[in-house]
C-alpha cells in the first residue's frame, strides 16, 4: 500500500533551513511535512520509516533554477532527458527543477509550453516548473505571456539578447516583453550576451584561423556579457519590472549585477554550478574533445579568480540563487562542432553535481554557512519563483522534499560514476566534502545511499502564481508612490520677466 | 492575577517574519508564543486577552542594538535614563535594547557591567543587554573580557577608534582586543572615526573662527570615518574577527563596508535612524539651537543623498542591523557648547522613531518590503547578537516581543508628543506612515494607544552566549581549513643551481 | 600692407603651456609663432604690434570639439551661424571649432559635407574643422567615409545612439561604422544615449501628464546615457577602435569611461560647458522659459554633485577634452515645445563662455592649475584630432591662435552682453574670475578688449589627417603585438584518451 | 680637452617627449641642449661628435625616483653603492637617480644627508638627488626640515608607516610631519604598510611554521599596503599636503590612489620596475634563494594580474611615476633569514631595468606610447620633484641627459650580464624589445654599445626648490579659496523660537 510507504521519521539530525538550524525530528506524511521539533513523540503510525540523521544536516531539496532537459538545440538534442536529467538531480540531492519551453521565432508560446509538458510530464522523477522564452514579438506573444501567467502556471519568461537569427530579440522588443511581464506579474528572465558582438566576433576569429574551443570565448569575452547585462538591467528598470539575469558567468557582469542591487534595483543574479566550480582556461586545454566539454554560452572565463568571486558575492547576496544550465552533449554530439567552434553545441552538465560544488566552494571552505547554502540552492529560488514556503523550506506544511546531508562525508566527481546521460563531466576529479545521502521527493525516499527507488512521471508540474510578493512588494509599492509629477507652472504666455532666476551656481 | 492577563490571542493580522508574511493568528501564553497558524481554534482559556489585528501586521518587536541611556559623558548625563528611554522604545515599536558599559580608562571592565546592571536592572521596562566598552589595554582587561563573555551573557565588545584621551585605543591595541574577542567568542565592535584627526581638525577649526555645530562636522569630515573603517576591517581580518561597525554615517564608509563584505570579510554594518532618516545639512542651521541639536559623533553628514544611499545598502545587506545611538541631551545641556563646538555633549534621539523612520524611508517608499523590515529592525540583530530566534522572530517557542503594526496610519514626529525626556528631537515634522499601535513586551502588552501600561524594572537583563552561529561558524571553518602552510623546500644549502627558473614572465 | 600688422611681440606675459609655465615674450609673423622666450630682442620689424601682457597668461586659443553652428534641427535651425558663433568664440578665447556635417538618412556623407563647408566658408571668423555624421550606413556611405578621411580632412565620424528614426543607427551598424573609422584611422564618436528607451520614456511621461521641460529629464534619465556609453565602449572595443564620447552629462556615464580607461581601453570622454557648470535642476523652475532654456540632450543632470564630479575626472584625464555642444535657440525657438517637452529644440550656448566656465569651476577654486586648463580647452583636442603641435601649443612653428589671459579680472555671464544671437544664457549670473583680454587668431589680433577686428570668413577650413599618433600609435601596435593565435592541437580523432586532465580545481 | 668632445649632434633620430614625437636633430654643448630641430646645419664646431640616430629614438634620460644605494639595512649593506648602482643606471638609460638619506630614530636628519652626500659625491657617475627621511618628531626634527629644504635642495620627506620600532611613526607624527611638508613646500612621501599588522603578521606566521620567504608576504598581504595607503591619504588630505605613495605594489593600494585622485586628492602613485615586471608568486618557489631574492617590502604580490593592472593605471595617469627601489643584495646576504623570513634583507634590483621592463610591458604590447614612457620614467618624475625642464624634456635649455633607444632591438635581463653588483636579478630570462644604445649624462656620451665612459664623481648633486608648481600651484589656489566660514548665527540666547526649521525631510 503506498500511502504506508510515506510516512517518514527522519530522527536526530539537524534541521537546517535558511534562517537558522536547530537540533530536530521532522515527520512526513501524504507528501508534506507535518512535524518538525526536538524529540519527536509520536504513536508509532502504520508503516512509519525511520530514518536515522544522527550527525548529519536535514535540509530542504535543492531546485534548480535553470535546466535544458532533451532540448532540440544546434541541430542536436541535449542527451539528458527529463527522466535522466532528473535522476540525475535527485541523486545530487535537487528536489525540483525549473525547464525552458523555447518556441521558434513566430510560433506559439503556448504551443511550445504543451511540447515541453508532454515531453516532461511523463518522464520527470521530480517536481518541475517551466520558464517560457520570447523569442520574437507581436500582440500574440503578449497575449500568449497573459495566457500563461493566468492559467498554466507560469510567472518567469526568458528573453535572449545573444543568438541572433535564432532566439535574440532586440531592445524594443525587450522594452515590450518587460512591460508585459510587468503587466502579468512575472519576472524577467535575460540571457544576457550581445549577440551582434558575437555574432562579429565569431567571424574574426575564424578569419584569424582559431576554429578550436578557445574561439568560443575569446569571440564572445565577458565584456559582451557585461554590457547586455547592463543594458537589460537598464531597460527593466525603465519599465520598473524585476529582473533575474540568467546564468552570470563572469566577474564583470556579476559586478554590474550587484551595483544595480547597491542603487536598489530590483535585480537577481543566477551563476551556475559551472560558474562557481571551474573556469575558461580549460579552452585552451591541449585535447580538443576537453576544451569542448566545456563550450556552453556565455563561456567560462579564462580569470582563474571568477569563481571565487563570484561566490563571494553569493554569500553577500548580490548574488541571489544558483542553477546550473543543465544541457549535457557527448563527445560525439560536441564533435558537430570539430571545425567550426561556432557548431559546437552549447552545454555543460551541473543539475546532479551542483549542491556538491557549491558546499565545496562555499561551505566547506568557509565561505558561507549551511543556512545560506540552504538559502542559495533553494528558499531563494522558491521566494522567487513564489513557491515559498511550501518548497524551499521544512517546516509544518511544506512539502517534503528534504535531502540528508552527510558533510564528513566525500566523493570525487566523475563522469565514470555520474547519472547524467553523456560521458563527460565539466567538474571530473573535483574532491568534494559534504554529500546527500537520501533524497525525499514528494514525501518518499527516492534516493539512498546510492540506490534509485523512482519511476518516471513521479514528479510533478508545479505552477507558479504571478506578483511573487518576495519579488513585486517593493515594485508595486514603487508604482504607488513614487511617481513623478508635473511641475506646476503658470500656463505658457502669462510668466512675467524671462530668467528671473539665476542660472549660474 | 497577573498570569491571567499573560494570555493573548492576536486575531486576524498578517503576521510578518524576515522570511515571509502570512494571514495567522497569535497565541501567547506566559510571555512565549506558543501558535502561529491561520484560525487558531482555542479552548478559551481563562483570561485571555483577545486582539484583533486585522488589516493589520503582527512583527516581531524592534530590537535597538545601539542605546546610551543615562550614560555619563562631557561633563552632564544623557536625559534618557533606563526608565525613560524603555518606555519611548516601547512606544515606538521596540522591545529591547542593547545598551553599553563603558569603563574608564584604567578602570574594570566588570565593575563596568555591574555599574550598568544596578542603573538599568530596576528602571527598565522592555528586555536589554549591555555591550563592554573596551577603552584600554591590559592583561586584566582581557582576563576580564573572558568574564564578561563566560559568566556575564556579554558576547560583544566595543573599542573607539575616537575620543583621543578618553576612550581611544591604538592600532595595537585594537589587534590585542580583537583578537580576544576572536579567543573568546565575541563580536568586534568599532566606533570608526580617526581620533587624531578628529582632535586636529577641531584645533584647526577653532583656528578659523569658526565654534558653532557646523564646525564639528567640517573637524571631521566623512573620509575620516571611512579611514577608520578600513582600517578597523583591515585589522580585525588580520586576526579573522567578525567586526561590527557601529553607527555608519557616511556614504564613503558604508561603501568600505559593503565592499569589505563582497570580498567575503565578516563585517556587519550599522547605519543608525539618524543616518537613515536625516542629514548633517543641518548644523549649517542659523539656529545655534537647532545645529546643536544635531551633533553626534560621528556626524551626519552634509551630502543629502547619503540617507538614501545608506538606505539602498541596508535594503541589499550591504549593511546588515540598525540601531540608534540615543544620547539624548536637552537644550540646556548642549549650550555646554555654546562657544565651542567641542565641548556640545554629543548624542541624539532615536530609540522611539526608529522603526518609524525606517518604515517611511524603507518600505512605504517601496525600497524595502515589510520582512526585510523585519530583518533589518529586529532578526538580524537576534541573530548577530546570538538571541534568535527567541528574540527577532514569531514563532512557537519564541518571546512573546511582539508589535502591531498599522501600515495606513500616520503620524507627525514632535519633540511635543515624543515620550524622550528631552525636548528636541532630530526628525521634527517628519511625517511617518506606519505605526505601531499595539506593543507586546514579555507576553504582556505594555503600550496601547498611546496608553502605556508598564512599571520600571519589567525588563529584564538577557544574557548572550558566546560565538553565535550567524557570525562564527563561517570564521570557524575558515580556521579549519584555510590555514596557510609552509612551503616544502630542501634545507637550505643543498639546493642546486640557483634561479634554475625564470623571474621574468 | 596687411602683412604689416601681422608682425605681433606679446611682452611680458607667462606663456602657459599643457606642460609648463614660463615668463617669456612671443613674436608672431605671418600666422604663425617665430619665438618664444624671455626678453626677445627683436630688430623691431616694420609694423610691429607689442601686446604688453604683464601680470597677464598667454595661452593657446580655445578649440571647441563640438558645435552646431546654424543646425536645421527639429523644426527649425540653431540661432547662431557661422559668424554669430564663431565672433562669439573669439570673445570667449577659442579660436578654433570644430562643427558637424550630419546628412539625413539616405543622404550623401560628402554632400552634407560639402554643404557645411559652403555654410561655414563664407563666414567663419576663426577657424574651423567639421565632423561628419554617420546616420545610416550602406556601401556607400562607408566608401565616402574613406573619402572623406583621405580627400577631405575629415577624422572623425559620430555616430547617434539617440534620436530613433532621425539619427539613430543601431548595434551591428554601429560595428560597422567603427569598424571602418577603424580602417580608415578616424575617431568614432558617439552621442551615447539609448534612443530606443527615450522614445518610451517621453511616451511615458506624456501619459503621466508631465509635458513641461522636467519631462525631458525624467524621460531620459542618466541611466540610459551610462548604458550607451557602455555599450558603445564595448563594441567599440571588440573592434579595436579609438572611441570617443562626445558630451559627457552625468556621473554615471563618466564614471563608465574612466573604468574603460582603467582597464586600457582607448576612450575619450568629452564633458561640455553645461554639464560642468550648471545642473538639471533647472528643468524644475517654475518659469517655463527658465526651464526650457535648459534642454538638450542628453540632459543636464538634476544630482547637484555632477558638475564637481565630472571636473574632479576632468583634472584626473578620466575625461580628457571639452567641448559646448553649442547650439543655440532663442525663447521663440523653445516654444514651438510649450505643450510638448519633446518638441522643444534640443540646444544651449557654450562656445563663448567654455573657457571661463572652466576657469572658474577648475581653476580658480584650486582643482586644475593653468596648464592642465590648457590640456583640457585646447591641447588635448589638437591631439587628438591631429592638429597638434599647429594648434594647442605655444612655441614656435605653431599657428598663432593666442590669447591674453587675465587671471585677475571677472566678468558676470548675462545674455545681455553676451554675443550669442539668442536671447538666453545658461550661465547667467555665473561671477567667473580669468577672462580673455586679447584675442589673436591666425597671427592677427581679432578681439581685444570687447572690440572685434574680423571680417567674415577670415576663418579657414582645417584638414586633419588620419591616423593621429595620440590615438593610434596605441591601437596599432596592440593590432600588430596582441591578436590572439590558435591553440595547437592533434587534428581531431587522434587524441588519445579523453579527458586525461582534471575539470575540477 | 675635455669640452671638445662635449659637442654632440644627434642626427636622423626621431624626438620623443612627453608631448609629441618629431623626427629632429639635436645639438648639445657643455651639457646642455643648444638646438633641436629637423635638419639642423651646424658650422661644424670643433671636436663635434655626431651620433647616428636614424630609425631610433632620442628620449630624455630615466629618472629613478627611488633607489637605496650602499644602504646599511637589516644588519648588512646594500651591495650596489654610489658607483656600481648610478653605472647600472646608465647602462639602462637612467641618467639620475633620487636617493634616501635616512637618519636612525633620534637622530639628526641633516646629519643623514651630509652622510649620503659624503657617500654618494665621490661615487655616483650621474646626477642624483636625495629624498629624506623622517623616522621620529619632535621640533628639531621640523626645524631641519626647513633647513633641508631651504638650504640643502630637498624638497621631499618620507615617511614610514612600517618597519616598527625601527623606522615608524605614528598617526599624530605623521599628521605633524605632513604639516610642516605642506608649509615648507615639500612633497610628503609615504612607504605605506601597517606595522603594527606586519609585526603580529610575522609572529603569527612563525607559529604557524611558515619561516620561508612565502610568510613575508602571506605576514603582510596587500590589504595592510592598502590600509596604509588610505590612512596616508585621508592625513594628507586634513593637511591639503601633497603626498607621494612610493613602491605602489598591489591592485588595492593602487585602486585607494586612483580613488582619492578621482575624488581631487593631491596624490601621486609610484609604482617600480618590480611590481609592473613580475609578481609574488615567485615567493612560493621551492629553491629558497630563488624566493628570497625577490623579498621586499611592501612585497610583490602574488594576484599575477597585478603588474598588468597596474600598468593600465599608470597608463591612464591614475599612477603618475616610476622608480625602482633598487635595494641589492646577493645570495649570502639574503641567507641572514635563510630560518626566518623576517631577517631576509628587504630589497631587489631594478635600477638598470626599469626602462627596459616598463617598456616591454608598456610600450611593446600596446598599452602606452613612446610618449606616455617618456612621461612616467622621466618627465612626471621632474615635474613633481620641480627639476623641470631641466630634466624631463629635450628642448633647448635642458640639461643633455639624453638616451638614444632602439625600439627594434631586444635583450634578454640576466644576473650573467647586467652591471649590478649583485648575482640575482628579479626579471631573470624576460626577453626585452627595446633598448638604450647610447646614453648621454651631462651632455657626454658615458654608454654606448655597453662600453662605459665615466668615472666616479661625474654626475652631480641635484638641488630641488620647494613649491613645485606641478604639484603646489592647486593646493595653493585651493588654501587661498576654499576655506571654510562660520555659520552667522545671532549670538547665543537671543534666538527666537527654537526649532522653528524642520528636521525630517
Amino acid at each position: 500500500m503506498a500511502p504506508l510507504l510515506q510516512r517518514i521519521l527522519i530522527k536526530g539530525g539537524t534541521v537546517v533551513n535558511d534562517d537558522c538550524s536547530q537540533l530536530a525530528d521532522v515527520y512526513v506524511e501524504d507528501g508534506i511535512v507535518r512535524a518538525v521539533g526536538p524529540h519527536l513523540q509520536l504513536e508509532a503510525p502504520a508503516g512509519l520509516q525511520v530514518i536515522d540523521a544522527c550527525n548529519r544536516l536535514v535540509l530542504p531539496g535543492g531546485i534548480d533554477t535553470h535546466t535544458h532537459m532533451q532540448f532540440p538545440f544546434m541541430g542536436t538534442q541535449s542527451k539528458d532527458d527529463f527522466y535522466q536529467g532528473t535522476k540525475a538531480a535527485l541523486a545530487g540531492g535537487t528536489t525540483m527543477i525549473i525547464d525552458f519551453a523555447i518556441p521558434q521565432k513566430g510560433c506559439s508560446l503556448v504551443e511550445a509550453y504543451d511540447t515541453w509538458r508532454s515531453w516532461a510530464d511523463p518522464k520527470v522523477c521530480c517536481d518541475y516548473a517551466l520558464h517560457v522564452a520570447v523569442t520574437w514579438w507581436s500582440s500574440k506573444v503578449k497575449e500568449e505571456m497573459r495566457i500563461l501567467a493566468e492559467d498554466k502556471g507560469v510567472n518567469s519568461f526568458k528573453m535572449f539578447m545573444a543568438y541572433k537569427d535564432l532566439y535574440m530579440i532586440g531592445n524594443s522588443e525587450l522594452y515590450a516583453a518587460f512591460s508585459q511581464c510587468k503587466q502579468i506579474g512575472a519576472i524577467a528572465q535575460v540571457h544576457a550576451e550581445n549577440g551582434d558582438l558575437i555574432a562579429e566576433g565569431a567571424k574574426k576569429m575564424l578569419a584569424l584561423g582559431i576554429t578550436g574551443p578557445e574561439g568560443h570565448e575569446l569571440s564572445r569575452p565577458e565584456e559582451v556579457e557585461a554590457e547586455a547585462t547592463m543594458r537589460a538591467i537598464t531597460i527593466a528598470n525603465a519599465v520598473n519590472c524585476p529582473l533575474y539575469v540568467v546564468h552570470v558567468m563572469s566577474k564583470s557582469a556579476a559586478k554590474v549585477i550587484a551595483n544595480a542591487r547597491r542603487e536598489g534595483k530590483v535585480v537577481y543574479g543566477e551563476p551556475i554550478a559551472a560558474s562557481l566550480g571551474t573556469d575558461g582556461t580549460h579552452y585552451w586545454h591541449k585535447e580538443w574533445h576537453h576544451a569542448a566539454g566545456y563550450v556552453m554560452g556565455p563561456p567560462l572565463r579564462p580569470d582563474p579568480s571568477t569563481p571565487d568571486f563570484l561566490m563571494n558575492l553569493l554569500v553577500n547576496d548580490d548574488l541571489t540563487v544558483t542553477g546550473t544550465d543543465n544541457c549535457t552533449f557527448d563527445i560525439c554530439q560536441k564533435a558537430l562542432g570539430k571545425d567550426d567552434f561556432t557548431k559546437i553545441p552549447n552545454g555543460v552538465n551541473g543539475v546532479e553535481d551542483r549542491m556538491s560544488v557549491i558546499w565545496e566552494k562555499g561551505v566547506h571552505c568557509g565561505k558561507m554557512d549551511e543556512n545560506r547554502f540552504v538559502a542559495v540552492t533553494s528558499t531563494n529560488a522558491a521566494k522567487i519563483f513564489n513557491l515559498y514556503p511550501r518548497k524551499g523550506r521544512i517546516a509544518v506544511g511544506s512539502d517534503a522534499d528534504i535531502i540528508i546531508w552527510d558533510p564528513k562525508a566525500t566523493r570525487t566527481i566523475s563522469a565514470k560514476t555520474h547519472h547524467h546521460a553523456n560521458n563527460f563531466n565539466i567538474f571530473e576529479g573535483m574532491i568534494c566534502h559534504g554529500l546527500p545521502v537520501v533524497t525525499i521527493s514528494r514525501g518518499k525516499v527516492v534516493y539512498k545511499d546510492g540506490v534509485f527507488n523512482v519511476t518516471a512521471g513521479d514528479g510533478k508540474y508545479i505552477t507558479r502564481k504571478p506578483f511573487p510578493e518576495y519579488v513585486y512588494k517593493r515594485i508595486k509599492q514603487q508604482d504607488e508612490v513614487c511617481q513623478p509629477v508635473p511641475v506646476e507652472r503658470a500656463p505658457y504666455g502669462e510668466v512675467g520677466s524671462v530668467q528671473s532666476s539665476r542660472g549660474g551656481k
